[in-house]
């Protein structure tokens, strides 16, 4: 007999913040979501703006925001056939939490670098 | 002959959340400095506080982010010796970014979980 609803028991948290990394956390997710504050991107978009990272880490970024509902993807009826993501309403509440991550790194730079229009690029 | 100042070009970024990410993001850091918010811990009770995080892991997270200037050991001169670990004023302003990403996490476990405190301990 198996009491619990769920299939394994849930994951225990110690701090909602474990929870929000787990959601947005690591190397590429907050960049991902950042670039797409200011509107839906395509897939060569996003690879334009983050040239460090594999065609293959990020399909599998991608489809780790949309399953946790920060992203969706839109598949367009053209021809040739075109694609983009945005962020849900869900995914914009992260924007004031990223907003102010992407204001210390820039006083980051000034701070390392003196002035971070050195290595800040278009600023 | 070589006119850098620097040793080699500096790294640049596109924006400045890359900068932000490279300092306190990944798996651990965010949550190190979470910990580190209320007061001063040793290693042990960082451990206690994030059971999964391998000792050596620990170190090398608490290095990189002493290294950076957002948190500062302290060696007390104490028979057995005793240190402990503590955010710099530096490492306090990252405090804002993190309690928005911790209040969001929570919101994430309500719902996702129905109720944050199915998963969430001391709730």
């Amino acid at each position: 007999m198996n009491e619990q609803t769920e299939p394994h028991s849930p994951k225990k948290y110690r701090v909602g913040v474990e929870a929000a990394l787990e959601v947005m956390g690591g190397k590429w997710k907050p960049l991902i979501i950042y670039h797409l504050i200011d509107g839906a991107k395509r897939t060569s978009e996003l690879r334009r703006l983050m040239p460090d990272i594999t065609q293959k880490m990020l399909t599998a970024q991608l489809r780790a925001l949309e399953k946790d509902d920060i992203i969706i993807r839109n598949a367009y009826n053209e021809i040739p056939p075109r694609v983009d993501y945005e962020l849900t309403p869900y995914g914009k509440s992260l924007k004031p939490a990223l907003d102010l991550l992407c204001y210390w790194g820039e006083e980051h730079l000034d701070k390392v670098h003196g002035d971070k229009s050195k290595v800040l690029e278009d600023f």
